[in-house]
């Protein structure tokens, strides 16, 4: 009883704290300077091709993302390529827009439980690796993830991991790094430490971060710790290697994942509201790493008329408590409205995946930030605090936000949950020399919409 | 008993982490200089006039409230006064100098659970207002606190809040906001947005934070969001505002608040020491902004001779965990003196309420910081681990100090608790270059006092 | 049940969070630049000399030591040499390397429950002091904390402590200081305040951080907060204090430690990792401040042919995890090797203590940052991610530590626990374009060895 009582107090307070949003990891952005002058949706500046896809950048050095304290980029995985192995010191948070595959987050010390080709028979490719491997010993090596589109990948700093487009459309994953996460001791620059591959320093300007750390070691000494000849060494450091950042596998890969299925059914059960998941019970090898938001319905909010909003924070992946950043995938309708809002916990970085919209940001000396109309691939940040608002387009409009907060939370200026909804009529006809009646229209005439506002349009007729 | 074992244990874990101050929100003043050639006590340098009263701020860019991080400022509002609606990327701690009155502070999401009138007959001008109302509907909003003459009141960043004052004088309020909050991710610079009102731009030089962020907004699609006609919005938006940052309300406001005795009562015996709030029990819209730090029965540390202290940490009013800024009413009579100290967990702002003291803060490099006759009205910083003491005038001493850590701790020098009664007397016979009976002396002329010291002048005789 | 269940819960949600090691006390040096160029091993550059011992200090502005955020020290308190009370705004770290002695950590409000001369009628010294304080009253003081070779002590930020040599050779200690560590609020640089001694003003440079803060307040006022004649305060302040910051006690000191036995007891049982402890269930005032990493019975890594690691971090003694800081001895057999691995969770700061050893370190880009011998009282930063080796020499290697994480955790890129072994074949064939066979040898070949790899000279013969 004492425990339960306890329980339930402890979840209060977790409820509390990640309310106000006062707790939990830091964000350092505040060091940086956030005197923006102007808001702007753009599209990658910079990209990398490799021999397994293309890797495209937004300008970190922007403004907006200076502000937000994050970098942005693009992964484009051609089918059968290999998003070679790398890790870095901060947080990424991932959204697949585009095709299938396969990622593997290694974490040291975890059980290598998973093994490599024994079941699977029926797959044309690895029967065929399978004859060749004849007599060698079985493979085992650590999880291996199913990816799909509308999934959220949470990647820890410092984690090495890899990725398989096993797809026959490219895979593109859009992401988002973290510069301020408290877990990067180092400056906030980008960096990417590779395993395997890397840039040919000829090819790269001075920005390039993007190197073969395993190249630079004495190759003798790497040898012995690996206890095998020097030409192997040789190979891993891939002195001549020109292909970059992925590569194309020269036989088709698979994976044994006997969870597949079950995987899946889980995730709708979740999705179904019935999870018990506070974060507390899962240990850190066995960890879940992703969760989808594309399935509407699973939505977190949802308007017969204006659209629908899924969210992936902490609450729905524990692991977006230490990652501390969490997305959303938003739906609006033709001519549709988001509510005037602020967010009260975290910067929002916004990626348009279809459709359109006009989109209006205001600071805090009431000055018009962007007042643009923003299209697919574009993305736009919408610095903490500041309010914002959106009208669809007439075909609509779809968008991921990335959240440098693991608990987001919006204060919307219209509609049922808003503001001046709480407030007494008195302030309000005081506050705005209007009428008790007009100060009723504007506490009321949403009803019950909150947030996503239909298009006066579409209630009119 | 597992579990009741279990609870003690985090009440111990709680205290300690607390009582080291390593854990918990973090401070970002880190990243600022706190080179500080010298410390003065100062008046506020810049007002702002609104229709509806005052607000005086002072210098932020004093290296004090640099090193610091806080922007101070005190308000008066005006008999009949509403301060506009107004959230800030920061928490904001807030001292009732003088007068009463009401704040609501509003969070997204809560229910509007507060009828604004309809039993409460007694009052003038609510029947005025409700013959006026006739046949309109019942108006619901968020819970209004009633605030008077000491009152502490947490406002978390974000958060949207107005206040009015029903008090026949004026509502004086002096406030601490905190930069380095960790729940800022814009940079260090203080800001407000208000949601109506604002100093005409007109009026204000560069500096001037103050702004009604609707006016930037499309008047159209505000219409549209809100669902009335465009006049409504361009009366909310203002353009021709020129009352300021609070208003004079046109009939007096008046709320129904059936708790109020109710909540009186509760306090007085959380005062007593009864209360078992531990910040678990607490839901987020039910959450306790304030706590009374003026009734001298409720002290923390009282001296009969010497004065007393009344402390509002995280352990009496929770939501200071995650605002983590506190703040302590004392009182020191005529020559009583503070134990020279320092502070562990934080910087100390002083606000000097009545009566005057010699203060004296020395640094690290051994240096007279400060040594200054401190009256009415002043304000100043004792940065963090820097020594200080005080001894009052005359006439005694009052001061309000904001502290920038939920769980303050101080470690005196002299007095019962000091860490000189801490040490062997070997260690003070050989540090010093004293007796033996010269350490002990040290150690315990003071007998039980600790923190406040009695003036030798007042036991000699 | 519930409960157990819950304690288990939480439990795992501790080692997740501290695993990932996103959640806890924030470091500030992602506001420094780590854009360094060049590690190198280095020695102590500046000296300050006192009449019980020697200050030695690292230079806090090189490259290195910028980038990970500390000071280091190494103190040598001369036999019967007292290091005088002091206390600092940052968490330090320290390792006895040499001697034995007495320390203690002060704490406001913590009871003074030792009795400095009674019982221990053994010592002769002890004896001649008790002749001179007949009919004095008893002494009452803070624990006193016996500390010898290879002990790991935790000094909050903010505690006063002082520590006496009690052996017969001199005692050496070396420590970090974390400038980073949210606990300070004021900006990074080194200061500490000494209630004693001091280096006098005319024999120190601008540089020079240590003063008798005391020395600076007025005399009148400190005699008067004491009630002592003004003479002792004019003797605290030791204006013409030449002794620096520890001295020569007049006689030797012994302090009354009724549990010395129990507690080394109590600590072998702990090192059979019978230890219940979980940071819970100690209090403040009994906090544990110390635990010894020398005994290679109790090591976490023990490889018979490669060496060994002992670690103190924040499970073995709780109070890391508020302090944020932890660190590990280790031993390297001759030509032994370290696997190339990086830190996921902060610095590490390595100080030889015995032997020599060629060590490698890498950056994100694959450039070398060091190949260097390091050799006995050498000191250098292994940055966060950057992935480092080394191969002892001919006589083995030993080194400390420090990291700037209270729970530390590596990622080896050789050995059983590799992220090489964690990957399918067919990823390592692919990446590397090596056979089958050869990635198997990769994963396989250093067979059950972790972290400490034997060297191969001795395995071959």
């Amino acid at each position: 009883m004492a425990s339960s009582k306890f329980l339930l107090a402890l979840f209060l307070s977790i409820a509390i704290s990640s309310a106000i949003g006062e707790r939990g990891p830091l964000k350092l952005s505040a060091v940086q300077q956030c005197r923006l002058q102007r808001l702007r949706a753009v599209e990658p500046t910079r990209q990398i091709e490799s021999e397994g896809g293309r890797t495209e950048l937004w300008d970190e050095n922007q403004d907006q993302f200076q502000c937000a304290g994050v970098v942005a980029m693009r992964n484009n995985i051609r089918p059968n390529g290999l998003s070679l192995p790398n890790y870095h010191p901060l947080p990424r948070l991932v959204y697949i827009e585009q095709g299938q595959g396969y990622i593997s987050i290694t974490f040291p010390g975890c059980a290598e439980t998973y093994e490599a080709y024994k079941v699977q028979r029926s797959r044309e490719s690895e029967e065929s690796w399978e004859r060749k491997q004849k007599g060698s010993v079985r493979d085992l090596h650590q999880k291996v993830h199913r990816i799909r589109r509308g999934d959220i990948i949470a990647i820890p700093a410092g984690a090495a991991h890899w990725c398989y487009n096993d797809g026959h459309e490219e895979l593109v994953a859009v992401s988002i790094n973290d510069l301020n996460h408290q877990s990067n001791q180092l400056d906030q620059k980008f960096r990417a430490f590779y395993l395997a591959g890397g840039v040919p320093k000829s090819a790269q300007g001075e920005q390039n971060p993007f190197q073969n750390i395993i190249r630079a070691f004495d190759s003798q000494l790497l040898a012995e710790a690996y206890n095998v000849p020097e030409e192997i060494v040789k190979k891993m450091q891939g002195v001549e290697e020109e292909r970059g950042l992925s590569i194309i596998v020269r036989e088709r890969m698979s994976f044994i994942r006997p969870e597949e299925e079950q995987e899946q059914e889980q995730e709708q059960e979740q999705g179904n509201g019935q999870s018990s998941d506070n974060g507390l019970e899962e240990t850190y090898c066995s960890m879940k790493f992703k969760t989808n938001i594309e399935n509407r319905r699973k939505a977190d909010i949802y308007s017969r008329e204006a659209g629908n909003v899924i969210v992936a924070d902490k609450y729905k992946l524990p692991i977006l408590q230490y990652i501390d950043l969490s997305a959303e995938k938003g739906t609006l309708y033709p001519n549709a409205l988001i509510s005037p809002n602020w967010a009260m916990n975290g910067h929002t970085i916004v990626y348009v995946t279809r459709g359109d919209a006009q989109v209006e940001i205001v600071n805090h000396s009431g000055r018009t930030m962007m007042n643009d109309r923003v299209n697919k691939g574009h993305m736009f940040v919408i610095p903490q605090y500041y309010t914002s608002t959106a009208r669809a387009g007439n075909n609509g409009f779809e968008w991921v936000a990335f959240k440098t907060t693991g608990s987001p939370m919006r204060s919307p200026l219209a509609g049922y949950t808003s503001v001046i909804r709480a407030m007494p009529l008195q302030v309000l006809t005081n506050a705005y020399q209007i009428s008790p009646k007009q100060a009723q229209g504007l506490k009321v005439n949403r009803g019950g919409q909150s947030f996503l506002l239909s298009s006066s349009k579409r209630r009119q007729y």
